[in-house]
Formats: structure tokens, C-alpha cells, sequence
């Protein structure tokens, strides 16, 4: 097998083989295929795309490059979840503790991440005492006891997937369909999920900055999960204002205690339920969607997701007294409050620069070698279509750091992510559809 | 500038300025730049080619990526020629002199080469006492002096042409008309040529397999020859069939001179008398190229290009009595007729794998350490279209080794190149068009 020959044949609208995909990963991985080769494959990828067969192999070859968690100690049907990344998205701490508590098994070994605010390990850190590191016996053995454990990522997991991301990062091959498919797909699988839930955000504050590119990758990875036998669900979500109106970690925390209450944020609210009821449906711990969606609407209701997620955090060595009290939680220096310009209607929030503005403030990391801190962030007190009038509080700035000059230009950063309209605007919809094996269903 | 940023660019069927290609090879020189970007690059650019411009720009980058051959100590428009690579091409050894004797300046710089048969410089080798390197001096002196010299290349011509070739040969990005055209456009401004006719051959002997790929690399490189103020004609022939009857090295000198004594085959004469005569007329010594082709006809007849080849030879300690006495030349140990295996016509010739052929006679190099033997190689006595009776001889073997078993896959494999039919054939075109700045003219 020469990989030139196989550049040729996909250059040229062909499909390479299982064995040849499996051979050219493996390669790439030992070194034996240079990058060169590699990033000219993958740019023939981005012009002819792959098969949902070359793509399922490809996420397969990842999969199978490095460490894969078996998760098969745990009884039951374990469901992963994962969201492709926004602002202001507290999902895993809500969505966590509620299956868990409808009865399915969560086994999550979640990553730090870089991006505007820290990961969930980074979210759960902000809780006194919460230990991320288990090995990997305590961590079965939590999940076979209280039916969840959330873990930092250890080991070496898809170790071709982070080779090929970081060669496709610079080399324009990002932004390919069945690249970034299998990309997220092979570090579920390696993972050990038997079912996967996914969210996949679109618009200003997203990857996917249209509808129609978020149902191909939404498609796209469920069909590599149809392929490889783990059946996934989508759903496309509205990245164009924050989920929530917290930004930043321990302000997340609190916002999902809030949430597990039943006093959260409508759409997070609505969302975290969505996604509970298509992993406790996957999970088998329903017969249909809507009886799902109905158990995990009581479980909120009744207080049994927060008492999941009391007994969660205690399981992990932190502070339970949180979930009743969240000024246990770290606390920034100062609130500053961002004040409207006019009178209007919110129009638009531009969550990626709202983003980088808790960045600014020190909420996420630029670098991995960056500290985080768990205290800063902000909060939204308007969101789109909400009235204001000028000088009205947008939204408060949570600050551990007070140069003057500093402050005035994230003050400044805040204010311009807001547009405004003089006549009144629709509240966006929240979801889109909902894509399954069965087809695109457009909500 | 970010490499990432020029590939993203093209890739989405931009273009890049002049500058960002000048800094993209001179930093690819330089490695700067790492191989798996430039082959990112060059598989955008596969897919979505470059306007004329660029295409000049990659071109004037990679002439000025090392040596530059400066000829303007010799007076006159220095008109240099260029194959694009065919089997039995014998044409600079009849082109050269006969324009020289035309008064066009012939300084010229030639590869070795691997491939079939040797380069011009191996051929010329083949002439008893020939020298093939002379400083830079004595090689201008020679221009001055008698109008022609050709030596070997020395030096660091296009190293940027030489990676870059590389890196493309390996990563299926070789066939993209821009990169090809640019490549041999590159080697030819770099050797100083102000006007630059071209034979671009086509069939199944050459690169380009399609008459239609031909005209467009035709075309490339002379929208090239444009927009760097380097005239360029090109002339697309037929290589369906080698173009003389003659492949290998000494035979080649031998054929060259019988058609600079009028004497050579037909086709032969008539390509190089109308290559010669576009570079007579591209370099001012005639009105038209009617005029120049008038030019270079009686220059044959009367023999003075045949006077100037003998002049030539001497000058650069050749032995000039070989024009009279071919069998000063190396010999061959035998010859060994190949006999047709039917009646009928000749249809078809395999001109890539007569070419294989020579190469394993010893005409050629498959590496650049083999040593090329000078008097083997094989000529035809049949062409497409010839009748041919069982038994005859299609061609000649000359040969200097002799073991039975590769005697007798060579003969086979002779055969195996000729294809019969039972009616009569028509012979096939010669020249299929000819391409200047003013556009194509079919023939």
C-alpha cells in the first residue's frame, strides 16, 4: 500500500477502504506516514467528503489509536452526552445528576478544555473539596453505587484524533463535515458510551454558524453512530444569545443548583430536560420519548436531581452544603453592573464576544497552562427581545481584578455585544430538530 | 501572515497576492514553511487552479529561488526550447545548429535526466571527446564566438521547483496544470531565455494523455511567457507513436545528422523545421514565421546547419569526422531484427513501452547513479500505418548484452508494442496545434 496512491484515489472522488483507512491512521500515529501526506488526504476530505462507511472507519481507526475506557462493569445502558461547544452552557451539571437519578448510569470522564470559561471538571472544581481525579476502580465503583461519577480525563484517549486535529489546525482542514464528526464521535466511543446524545449549537456564538451545516454534522454523526452500533440522537440548539445568562464557573454551579430546583433559567431549563429525556429514552428507562420527558420533568419537580447531585458531590469529596448554600462557593471581589446606552428592544447578544469577554475577566484559559478563575464572570439580566431602558442594568460584571482601564474596556466589550431595535423583537427559538436515525425532525 | 490563513484563502477559490507567493516559497525554501502546509496548499490549488497571474508569480518565485543564468553579455534574443518529454525525440540535436546557422544565439543548459533515453548532454556524450562542462566563461566565450554551446547544468537552478516537485510527487498533487507549467516555466527563465518555444507532447507516450490537456498546459505556459515579458510559442505533437525512429543515444546523433543532411525521417524534419522556424522568427531574424520557416529549410538543404553542428562539436572538443563517419560513434555488439507476427498494418505503437525497452537495453537511467550505455537502443522500421508482412522485420534491436532469457523477454515485449490491424490505417497527425499569446490554432 503506497499512501500516495491512496491521496490519488480520494483526490479523485474514490473511496479508500477499511483496511487503507485503518493502515493510514495507524501509520500517521506510529510516524511511519508523514504529515505531508496526511494533510493532503485530509484536504482531499474537505473537497470529496467521506462515505458514512469511510467515516464510521475513521472514527473507528481514532477510537481504537489509544486508550478505550470499558465501561462494561457498570450495569445498564451507559449514555453519553455531549454538546459541540457554546457560551453559557451548564448542561452537563444539570443533565448529569437528572438521568442519573431516572436510573442511567453515568460514567463521564470530561476534559478541561480551552475556550471562554473553563470545562465541567473546571465547573466542579469550584465546589469545595470536589476531587476530579479517581482511579479508575473508585470511578466504576461510584457509578455501581450512587449511578454517577464524573472524572477529569486520564490516560491516553484518541491520540490520533489530537495529531490530526492539531495538523488540521494548520492547515485549513478544519472545518470539514466528516472531519469533525469523527473527530467528537471517536472520543464517545473511546469513551465507552453505548449510546450517545448530542447537541449541536448553531449560530453567532457557534462553530456551525448556520442551521444547515449543523443538521450535516448533526446527520453526520448520527449516522457514524447508526454504523458503529452506538445509536445517537441530535439535537440543534440556538447559539446566537448565551444558553444561560451565567457565564463562568462557579456562577454556572449555581445556575445549575437553581435549575435542579426548578427555579432555573427557562431555556436552560427546557434544553436540559430535552436532553435527560432523549438519554433516559436511549437508556431504556423509558418506552417512549414523552414518558421520558415526563420522568425526568417530575424528577426535577421533586427534588430527586438535586438530591442526585448532593449525593454526587459528596461521593467526590466535595461540599454538599453547597446545593442550599452557594455562597459557599468562591466569590468575586465585586459585581459591576453594565449599563444599557438606550431605550429599545435587545436585538442581538453575540455570545462569542461575550465569550472572550469572560476570558478577559479570567473565567477560561487561552493557553493549558492558564489558571482559572472560578470566581469571575458575568450574568445577563436582559436577553433578546427583552425591553430596556438606558442605564438599566444589561448585565454584572463578577471581577477579582480592578485596573481602571481594564475595566472600562471590558465594560465597553459588554455593552457593544448587545444590539438594540426601537420596535420590539421575537424571543429566538431555542431548538431547531431533532435529528435521530429515522430522519431530521424540525421542531 | 499566517501560512493557515493564504491556504483557507485559496482553498475557498481565492487567490493570493504576489507578495503572500513570494513569501510562501521563499519561506518553503528556507523551511520556514513545513511541508505539510505547501502540500495543503498545492492540493488547493489542484482542485482550484490559479488565475494567470498567480500562476507568473509562483513561477517568478521559484526562477528566483537559486542561480540565475545571466546571458546578456551575448547579443541577440536568446530563444530557448523545451520538450515536455517523449520517447525518440531527438529534436534540440537537429534544432540547436540549424538556427545557430539561422543567427539565433543558442546557449544552452541541459539536464541529464532519467527516463528512457539520456538527455541532450548524454547524447551528445556519445560523441567521441565531447566535453559537456565548461565554466561559464568559455560557455559565453563559445555564444559569441561560433552562436551555440550547450553544457551541462551546474549550479542551484530552482531548488524552490525541486522541493516543490518532490513534496508533489508524493502527495498526488503532480498533474495540476498550473503547477506543472509553472515547474517547467521556472527552469526555463532561470537559464535566461528571453523567447521560449515549446513542444508539448500529447498521447500515450506523454504526460498528457488528452489532446485537450494538452492545449491547456499549452496555454498556461504561455499566459506565463505573457505576463513575465517571455514570449513563448508552444507546439503540440503527437506522441501516440515515438516521434523518430531512432531510441538511444548514439543512434539519435546518427539520426539527427541524417535530417541536418536532409536525409532524416519525415516527421522529424518536419517538427524540428517548425520548432526552429518559431524560434528563428521569436528571435527576430525574420519578418514572418512563413519567412523563418523558408529560412530554416534551406539552411538544411544547403548544409550549413549540418557545417554548424561540425562546428559545434569541434568547438567543444568533439570530434567533428563523425558527421561524414556515423560508425565513429559507439557500436553495438549485435543487432537482432524483431519480426512481425502477422500480416496486416501497423495500428498502433507503444511508444511508453518502447521507451521501457530502451531503458532495459541501457539507454537509459532508472536512478541517477546508473550509468547510461550509449550504443544501445532499438529503431523501427515500421509506423503506424506501414503494411507489414509475417516475418518482417518491425524493428532493431542494438545491443550489448546477450543472455538468452532477457534477449527473449525484450524481443517479446518489442512485439507486444506494435498493434495490427487487417485494413489499411491512416498515419497518424503530427502536429495538432499551435499555441501563441494571440490564442490556439488547430492544424
Amino acid at each position: 500500500m503506497r499512501t500516495v496512491d491512496l491521496i490519488h484515489r480520494k483526490r479523485n472522488g474514490g473511496e479508500l477502504t477499511t483496511d487503507e483507512i485503518n493502515w493510514l491512521i495507524a501509520g500517521y500515529v506510529q510516524g511511519s506516514i508523514p504529515d505531508y501526506q496526511v494533510s493532503a488526504w485530509a484536504m482531499t476530505v474537505y473537497y470529496q467528503g467521506m462515505s458514512a462507511r469511510e467515516t464510521a472507519d475513521l472514527t473507528l481507526a481514532m477510537a481504537a489509536s489509544g486508550d478505550q475506557v470499558d465501561l462494561s462493569g457498570i450495569p445498564g445502558i451507559k449514555v453519553d452526552k455531549h454538546s459541540t461547544g457554546g457560551v453559557g452552557d451548564t448542561t452537563t451539571l444539570v443533565v448529569a445528576p437528572l438521568v442519573a437519578a431516572a436510573g442511567v448510569p453515568v460514567a463521564k470522564m470530561s476534559g478541561r478544555g480551552l475556550g471562554h470559561t473553563g470545562g465541567t471538571v473546571d465547573k466542579l472544581e469550584a465546589i469545595p473539596g470536589f476531587q476530579v481525579e479517581r482511579s479508575k476502580e473508585q470511578f466504576l465503583q461510584q457509578v455501581r453505587d450512587i449511578g454517577i461519577a464524573v472524572v477529569g480525563q486520564s490516560g491516553n484517549l484518541t491520540p490520533a484524533d489530537k495529531k490530526l486535529y492539531g495538523l488540521r489546525d494548520v492547515t485549513a482542514t478544519v472545518d470539514s463535515i466528516p472531519l469533525i464528526a469523527s473527530s467528537i464521535m471517536s472520543k464517545k466511543i473511546a469513551s465507552g458510551a453505548d449510546r450517545i446524545v448530542l447537541d449541536v449549537k448553531t449560530g453567532k456564538g457557534a462553530f456551525m454558524k448556520t442551521l444547515d451545516d449543523a443538521v450535516a454534522l448533526a446527520r453526520a454523526m448520527v449516522e457514524i453512530g447508526t454504523e458503529v452500533g452506538r445509536e445517537t440522537v441530535a439535537v440543534i440548539t440556538n447559539m446566537d444569545e448565551p444558553l444561560g445568562p451565567s457565564i463562568g464557573n462557579a456562577l454556572e454551579v449555581i445556575e445549575a443548583i437553581d435549575t435542579l430546583r426548578g427555579q432555573g433559567p427557562a431555556e436552560l431549563t427546557e434544553l436540559c430536560l430535552e436532553l435527560a429525556a432523549h438519554m433516559v429514552y436511549l437508556g431504556g428507562k423509558a418506552a417512549a420519548y414523552e414518558e421520558a420527558l415526563q420522568q425526568v420533568t417530575e424528577l426535577l419537580r421533586n427534588g430527586a436531581a438535586l438530591d442526585k447531585l448532593k449525593q454526587f458531590i459528596e461521593a467526590q469529596e466535595g461540599n454538599g452544603a453547597i446545593v442550599n448554600a452557594p455562597d459557599l462557593l468562591p466569590q468575586a471581589d465585586f459585581r459591576l453592573e453594565v449599563p444599557a446606552p438606550q431605550d429599545g428592544y435587545v436585538s442581538e447578544i453575540d455570545a462569542e464576544s461575550l465569550g472572550v469577554t469572560a476570558m478577559m475577566l479570567g473565567a477560561g484559559r487561552a493557553t493549558k497552562e492558564d489558571r482559572i478563575d472560578l470566581a469571575v464572570g458575568l450574568k445577563l439580566n436582559k436577553r433578546v427581545g427583552d425591553p430596556v431602558k438606558a442605564g438599566e442594568a444589561l448585565a454584572e460584571l463578577y471581577m477579582n481584578r480592578h485596573e481602571a482601564e481594564e475595566t472600562s474596556s471590558i465594560l465597553r466589550r459588554t455593552i457593544a455585544a448587545f444590539s438594540f431595535a426601537d420596535e420590539p423583537v421575537e424571543r429566538p427559538k431555542l431548538m431547531y430538530a431533532v435529528v435521530t436515525k429515522d430522519g431530521v425532525r424540525y421542531m
